[in-house]
Formats: C-alpha cells, sequence, structure tokens
C-alpha cells in the first residue's frame, strides 16, 4: 500500500465498485485540485508580466518615442510669419543676428574661397585687410576687433555666387568694395566676416552705341568710363568725387555737379545683375530705355548701400556729349542774392548744365593753396556750366549775365573758349584739395559731409552752419549744388577738435531734417548717419525700410548694421537727437 | 466517512502513529498542495490587471495626453524664417492666399466701414461694383462672382489706415481705385474683398513755387494739376492717357510723349504717404530735391501697381514751363528712315523736348476721323516737339529740319506760332479716338498694348509688329514714342477676332523681349502680363519681387494677383510662350 496509486485509474473502478471510499473520494478531489493548479499554475505563468524593469523601460520607450514624434511632427507645422508690413525695433532678436565667425568657420570659409577663385586672389594679409576697414575719407573705420578675416577677389558674377552661397551656409558676414571712397562707413566692416572686393571686375564689357547704353563691371570708374565714352562723343553724366567706381557709386545713389541738369545715378541706370543674400543671381531688366514691367528692383538697390544684393554688372544709359560748352563765375556780396539770382535763372527757364555755390571761406582756400591760374575774389561766387550749339549757349550766358546784374552781382567772368572754361571751372574742381591744404600738421582731419532741403532753404541752412561753424572755431568750406538744395561742408579739425566738429555736424543735420529737408544729398547713411533716419522719415518709414532689409537678407550678412539698425541699440548707444 | 477529514489535522498524529500511511502521505501532500493553489490563486489575484478594457484606456490616454503635449511644444518652437532671398512659385501654399470673404465676413467689415466713413460712403450698388470691376479700356474685367462686395471712398490718410487695419485683421483683400483708365486689369479684383476708391481725396494741397514742388492727393487728374500749375507758369511733365489720376500714375509709373526729354513718374516724384496693408502710414520722405538717406522706398512704390501700399499723398516735383515751343511734322517713305532721322538728331544732341512716331494706318485713321482741321500724308510720320527760347526753339527746327531731308523726309511743316503748333500737335493727341472712330458697330473693341525695345530696335519692332497685324486681317495702329524705343499698338476687334487679337499682342511682346526690350513702356503688368516677367528677366528676379511682395503684404491683400502670383498656376493656366 505504499505504492501511490496511479491517479489515471478510472474512478469508475471505485464506483464500479459501488463504494466512494474516502481514499477514493481524496483521490477525485486531488485529482481535480492538482489539475486546477496545473492549471492555475499555467495561467499565472502565461499571465506573468515581464520583470518590472522591462515593463517599465517598454512602457517608457513607447512614451518617449511617440512624445519624440509628436514634437517632430509639431515643430513641423508651418511657421507663422509675421503678418506686419514692417519689421520695429522691438521685434529683433535682441541678441542681434547669429553669425559664425569662430576661427574654425571662417578657416574652413578660407578653404571654400581658395577654392572658388584660387589662393592667389584671396588675402589674409595685414595690409589688405587694414585697407578694407577704413579710409582717411570715412567717417567710420572698423575697430581692430572687428575687421574681415580676409579679402576675397572674384573676377565673374558666378564667383560671387558661389561666394555669396558659403557665406550663406556658414553664417558669415560680408561687406563689399570698389573704389573705396565712400564717406560714411559704407565697406566697414562691422561684425567681421569677409571683404569682396571688386577689383578684377573692371571691365567696360559692351558700348551699344545706336541705344545710348554701355555693360559695365562695379570696379570700372566714372572718369575712365568717361574717357572712352568720349572717343564716341558720348558721355556718363553722374560726376561724384573722384576715383569713386560703378559698384560703389550705384550703392549710394550717387550723384555731383551734373545732377540740376541729368539726375543722379537713379536715372542713369538701366539695368544691374546682382548676387543675392543666398548667392541668387538675378538681373533686374533687359535693356530698354524705359519699362514699367513688375516692380522697379533697379531702383530699389541703387542706394541700398550693398545690404541688399552685390552688384556685378550694370548697365548704364549714356548721352550724347553736349556740341558746345562754357563756363560763367559771378561773385555775391551774400550767399542770399545768389541763391536768388539762381532761383532766377531757373525761373526763366534758362537750362544750364550746372550751378555750384562756393562761400567765402572757400574761396580763400583756393586762393591760398595757389592751385588755380588765377586770384579769385573771396566772396560768396555762383559757378555755371552750359552747354549745346555755340549760339544757345551764347544766348544762356547773356541771360544768366542780365540776372546775375540785377540781383546785384560784384563781377561776371565768362570763358570765351574751352581753356578758359577749364581754367575757370578748375576753381570748383580744386574745392576739397584747397581745404585740405590748409591742413595744419599730421594731426588734422578733413571731413566731408552733405545735407539736401527744398531749394528755398538753402541759403538759410548755409548761413546758419556757417554761423555755427565760425563759433565753434572750426575752419569749414561750403560747397553747393545750389540749383538741387543740396550743399557739402568741408570741415577741418584735429582729435582735439573732434567732439566739436561731430556736434557741428549733428546740429547741420537736424537743421536739414527740420527744413524738410534730408540727412544727405548724395554721401549715403552708412553707419553714421543712419539713426537720423527716423528722425528724417519717422519710425514706421524706417520699420518698413528694415522689413525689405530682412526679406532680402533674413540672416544679415550684408554690410549688416548699416542704413537700419540689425539689432535695437543699447541705453545710450544712441546720439540724443 | 463520508465526513472530510478536518484538514488542519496535523500530520503529526499520523507521524506519531510511527507510520506514514499512504493516507496521511496523502493529506500531506494535498495540504500542501492545497496551500500552494491558495498562494497562487492569491498572486494571480494580485497579480491580474485591471480588465484589458481598463488598461488599455489607461495606456491609451496617457500616451495621448504626453503626445498632446509634445505636439504643442514642438509647435512653440521659434518659427524658421526662410533664410532664402528669394519666394520660389513652390514655396507657396498651394492653396492660395487665406482670405475670409465669407457673407458674415463681408457684413461685419461694413458695418466697420460705416463707423470709418459714414454710411454714405459706402456702396453695395451693384452698379458702383460693376463700375469698380473693369472698362472698356482694361484688358481684364472681374468675374461677377469675384466682384468687390463694396466701394468704400475714403477722405484722410487717417480713415485709410483704419480701413486697412480692418481688412487685415479679417483678412480681407482690398483693390485700389482712383482714376480708372489703367489698361491691365489693374484695379479689377480677383478675390472680391472691397474696393477703395480714393475719389473724394482729390485736392491740390499745397504748392511750393520756389521749391518747384506740389503736395497732392491721390485723385488729383494730371490734366487739371497742370491747369492749376499753369497760373504760375509751371507744369508737371508725366503725360500719359487722359483722365489719369495720380494715385494710377504713380502705381504705373506711368509716362507719355514727355518722356524722352523728362522722364517718367519715377523722376517726377519726391515723397509718398502711403498706407500698408496692417495699416501702418509711413512717408518716403520730406520735400529734398535728391536723397540718398536710406532705401528708395518712393521709388519701390512708384510702379507697384497698388500691390504694396495704397498712396494717400504725394509730393511732386514741378518744373518751369517753356518759354517757347514749336512743332514740326515730317513725313518718310517707311518707319525705318523716320527712326534714323531720329537717331541723328539725337546724336547731334538736339534738345528735343517730345518725339514721335506715327504710322502710314495712324496717319489714314486721322484723316477718315476728320478730327483735326487739315489731311495728312498716310506714310510713316514723325511728330517733333520743341521747347525753349524762341531762337533756341528756331534753331532746333532748323537742324531738324536738314537731318530730316538728308533722310529722305517727304514734307515738313513747322508751326510758326502757338496755333499752328496745336494744330499739327492735334494729329498726335487724336491718335487714339481716331482708331476708335473706325468701329464698325457695337461688338467692336479697342485694344491699346505697349512694349519697348532699345532704341535701335524700334523699326524691326514696329514694322514686323504691323506685317503680323496685316497678316491676321487686324486694323492697328503704331504710335511710338521713338525716343524711348516705347510704342503702343491701338488694335480694333471684335469677340469673334478676339483670339486673334490675343496671339498677335502675344507675338509682339515675344518679340520685344527677345530684342532685349520689356513687355510694356508704361501700361504696367496687371495681371494679363504678369507671366510674361519671368520671360523678360527670369524666374529669379520675379522670385525677387514675389519676396518684396510678401514681406509688405504677408497676407496678400492688396491687388492680390496682380504683377506677381500669388498661387502657383494650376496646368494648362499659363500660356505657352
Amino acid at each position: 500500500m505504499g505504492a501511490k496509486r496511479p491517479l489515471h485509474t478510472s474512478p469508475k473502478s471505485l464506483e464500479e465498485e459501488g463504494q466512494k471510499s474516502f481514499r477514493g473520494q481524496l483521490y477525485e478531489s486531488t485529482a481535480r485540485r492538482i489539475q486546477r493548479q496545473r492549471e492555475a499554475e499555467a495561467r499565472f505563468a502565461s499571465m506573468t508580466p515581464p520583470s518590472a524593469f522591462a515593463r517599465n523601460a517598454a512602457f517608457t520607450f513607447s512614451i518617449v518615442f511617440s512624445c519624440g514624434l509628436a514634437y517632430w511632427f509639431g515643430s513641423m507645422r508651418p511657421a507663422e510669419v509675421s503678418s506686419l508690413s514692417t519689421a520695429p525695433l522691438d521685434s529683433l532678436d535682441p541678441k542681434g543676428p547669429r553669425h559664425n565667425t569662430a576661427p574654425k568657420s571662417l578657416e574652413a570659409c578660407w578653404t571654400d574661397m581658395v577654392s572658388i577663385v584660387g589662393k592667389e586672389h584671396v588675402s589674409t594679409e595685414e595690409g589688405d585687410r587694414q585697407y578694407h576697414s577704413g579710409s582717411e575719407w570715412s567717417s567710420y573705420t572698423t575697430k581692430d576687433s572687428e575687421r574681415p578675416f580676409m579679402v576675397v577677389f572674384p573676377s565673374t558674377t558666378e564667383e560671387v555666387s558661389k561666394i555669396m552661397k558659403v557665406c550663406h551656409t556658414r553664417k558669415i558676414p560680408v561687406t563689399a568694395y570698389s573704389g573705396g571712397t565712400s564717406l560714411e562707413g559704407h565697406f566697414s566692416a562691422t561684425r567681421g566676416g569677409i571683404c569682396v572686393d571688386f577689383a578684377r571686375m573692371d571691365k567696360i564689357l559692351k558700348l551699344h552705341k545706336d541705344d545710348l547704353d554701355v555693360i559695365v563691371q562695379p570696379a570700372v570708374g566714372w572718369e575712365l568710363l568717361n574717357e572712352e565714352l568720349g572717343k564716341e562723343e558720348l558721355f556718363f553724366p553722374p560726376d561724384p568725387g573722384p576715383g569713386a567706381m560703378i559698384g560703389g557709386m550705384v550703392g549710394t545713389g550717387c550723384s555731383g555737379t551734373n545732377a540740376y541738369r541729368y539726375g543722379t545715378m537713379r536715372e542713369w541706370v538701366l539695368s544691374l545683375t546682382v548676387v543675392l543674400a543666398d548667392g541668387t543671381v538675378i538681373k533686374t531688366r533687359q535693356r530698354p530705355r524705359k519699362s514699367s514691367a513688375g516692380y522697379d528692383l533697379t531702383r530699389m538697390f541703387i542706394g541700398s548701400e550693398g545690404t541688399l544684393g552685390l552688384v556685378t554688372e550694370a548697365t548704364l544709359k549714356v548721352t550724347v556729349k553736349p556740341k558746345s560748352e562754357s563756363v560763367a563765375v559771378t561773385g555775391f556780396g551774400t550767399i542770399r542774392e545768389a541763391a536768388e539770382c539762381v532761383s532766377r535763372v531757373v525761373g526763366e527757364g534758362v537750362p544750364i548744365a550746372a550751378v555750384e555755390i562756393l562761400d567765402d571761406v572757400q574761396m580763400r582756400c583756393i586762393n591760398e593753396s595757389g592751385s588755380t591760374s588765377r586770384e579769385w575774389k573771396e566772396v560768396p561766387t555762383l559757378f555755371f556750366k552750359f552747354s549745346g550749339t555755340p549760339s544757345a549757349v551764347k544766348e544762356q550766358v547773356g541771360i544768366v549775365q542780365k540776372i546775375a546784374k540785377g540781383k546785384g552781382s560784384k563781377s561776371f567772368d565768362f570763358a570765351k573758349n574751352q581753356d578758359e572754361a577749364a581754367e575757370l571751372w578748375s576753381a570748383r574742381k580744386e574745392a576739397l584739395w584747397s581745404v585740405m591744404a590748409k591742413r595744419r600738421d599730421e594731426g588734422d582731419h578733413v571731413w566731408t559731409t552733405d545735407v539736401a532741403v527744398p531749394i528755398s532753404r538753402l541759403p538759410d541752412i548755409i548761413e546758419e552752419t556757417k554761423e555755427d561753424m565760425a563759433s565753434s572755431g572750426l575752419l569749414a568750406a561750403m560747397v553747393g549744388h545750389v540749383g538741387d538744395g543740396n550743399f557739402h561742408a568741408i570741415i577741418l579739425f584735429n582729435d582735439q577738435e573732434r567732439h566739436t566738429a561731430e556736434e557741428v555736424v549733428h546740429r547741420m543735420v537736424k537743421r536739414a531734417v527740420e527744413m524738410e529737408g534730408t540727412v544727405t544729398g548724395e554721401h549715403g547713411v552708412g553707419l553714421i548717419k543712419r539713426d537720423y533716419l527716423a528722425h528724417e522719415m519717422g519710425e514706421t518709414a524706417v520699420d518698413a525700410m528694415r522689413k525689405m532689409k530682412q526679406a532680402f537678407d533674413p540672416l544679415c550678412i550684408l554690410n549688416c548694421d548699416k542704413v537700419v539698425r540689425a539689432q535695437k541699440p543699447k541705453p545710450g548707444e544712441v546720439q540724443p537727437w
């Protein structure tokens, strides 16, 4: 009886015995219990989750994964771009544009530049970097810490496009350079990066004589251009300072003595090829003399000071050289009398080619420099230029002489031939140099700055500014494009007088704005004059300009900080008005 | 023995019996099994998760909640605005701009408009809505379903600003209307919305005679302006079609016969007051004659066809009326001879005030209309205008006569006094009307369209277009501003000939582009010519324009669909080039 009774023995045999013995009953319930237990164990075994750790890990993983996916989808939702039409200072990232001018980034950029233009056309020389950071003439020079890392010299539009693509990808700032004669810190970098110098793109590509247009590259100088055009009896009227080149002339929307008759750069550019901040190349027009097709992109880039795109080609209008020219010079007792003479001349419809006013200080400087062949009366003096047929010129000179006399002119000299005309006009040409010749020593600087006002206010602003200059003890000569209401102050100062000079210029600019004028007639805004814009045109207009800047250069890599601020100024950074 | 043995009986008693009976052994293992089973059941009970449903629900909820939170965080990530400099078609929302022109929205807008300008200055009249949807002259008229819901008549800049604020908030499109004389569907709405009619802003606000500028509102007509200016011996040179108003003239950057000597609208606007798409008011400049201060916003709005802002005030340059004028009319055997005459006149530096060419078809129309007092030779004819001093004019007429003769002119009539000058010029003035007078019946339409090419190509394009017109069986007269390379085709057609006319114009535009010209010299692009822009200047330039549009009008509510497309075209929507 020690042996276990095999469980599989059918209980029937017990029943067959007709008797449920205890043992039989025990066998039966035991068997069932064991079966239930086995089944329970089996279920239990199948139900037991993996270990707590494994379970938690799986749960965590699926939550994290799903959340990650959801976050990613959320960030994919289309960016809600601003629906506003302007970009106020407050809307800017307070940290400013995000550039990458870390050494590694710049060195990698150097490698890219070398592969684009060749090693011999990339310079990291200290001298080059300094040269491209400012000039004696410019009101702003880059601080050493913000100098461009290198200067790159491209030769084609395609190379410029590749350069911009690299800088766009790497978020490296770019400043452009052609003649280097600009006056308001235009080519001076503010945030390092690279400088693109167009020196190798200095060709006159094609003259279409019958269409009166010429295609040039940005490093063509206007004087050289006119030498070439002169061979075909043609000329290009905008005449800014000596040494200026087309790239910078487009950038500043410049003009000169010919503006009264011919207008500014805006009137003399048919089309531009421009490389945008992301490397895209656009051409703003073909060669029609006029067009109303779409937005005037050409005019948008003219005067944009290298902040919206880099000009790699320009199709310029040219015109026929006048058959005959003459010059008349006439002195007055006061600036006001001189200006009234001009008003009368204009009112008579005399088609003068140019009219300039030089004040008594300027005339004295010219005399003292001895740079012309005659001695001039040191009084407010008008310089007229006439052009047309010989008889038309003669007639115009006669009318002007009569008017000048009626307005109290003290003298009237007019040229009877080309040589005399050149001699008379030489005083006007020597204006700037003659002031420079007054430098007392190496420490003296010359600051030439300009504003423009409605024509009738020019005598006021010249006289008030002269007074201000005189009482500040500074030597300053006034030269005015009197037919346009635009004048330049040429100021001599040394470092001790710098602050005084800045204050005097500030008051001159403020005066111009208060007379419904503008903070600059020709020189452009650059860095130094940008904070004046809001006073001249209101914050909203400047915010509209900033919106345009953001549209074309979202990363602010093109001549960043020029024309409009890219970052809110710190307290005390802006000069009080 | 039927009773179950209590389980709690300690087996010890069995052991104490010193004998492990089967029953004892059975008891022992059973008890243990039962205990293990109970324990297993207990563990099992504690381990069973809640019901599958509850468990799933909790799990799902936590996943969904976490994902929702993650999605929200993801979408909070600062919007990555595009760093590109252009906006290609592919970057646009394929569904187009999101406007809200549901009836409820427009009715609410109506209430807003009424509170801004007063009920009497808001019209939902069918007649007004139709009138502001197109004209007999325009190449595009709004479909009935897209008509503006109402026309609003503001009277001040402030009202226009409030109107735009409402429309910006409500995302309601706006079209602007002044003279209604534009030709390329400029004021025709494409997506409903409202029309702002400047009719009440029709004043000349201030003339500054000594500064040669005048401040006007947008609904001042140029002819009325010149009547007023004439009293002061002044005038405003841009001379587009009759009835044009300053608002639209700024919008299209128009010009006319005076462009050769004086330029286009671009040269004659000093400053604009503009209301932007979000209601911001900006003033682009004060009143200096020239400026280099900041971006040239003035030029940006000129020619922008109401898509970048609404002009509510303009400061225009004016100039002195010439002391003396004359007209000369000279006929040639061919257009080419006439054009060569003009080239020679320009080459000689003769400062002609205007020069127009009318072809033989045009001269015949003038004769047949009987609208002038004389009979004209039906040949290609040049109309010269001269201005200056009487002796200068006399000299110029003499030079031109000599040149014309040398170029084979068949006749040369010049005016000896003001009346004769008016009589001679009348043919030029009657050009358009004389073609209209050729209408065969009510079903005839007149289409005037224009292109411009480099000056030397004008004879080619006129001759080729004439040939094309003739072989298409259409009556078309050619009128050219031959000093600018710009000409107009005035085409007569009925509905059966519409398709033919469209094809001929298409070929003319294509021809102009292939000659390095432009798709429109004066009329503007509007809706009909916008797809030509990419052919003229390349896709990238058009994409740059679109970027500018997006910057100033992100919601595309200002004259949407004009100048640049706001939505990718459907397949087959763009006419093949």
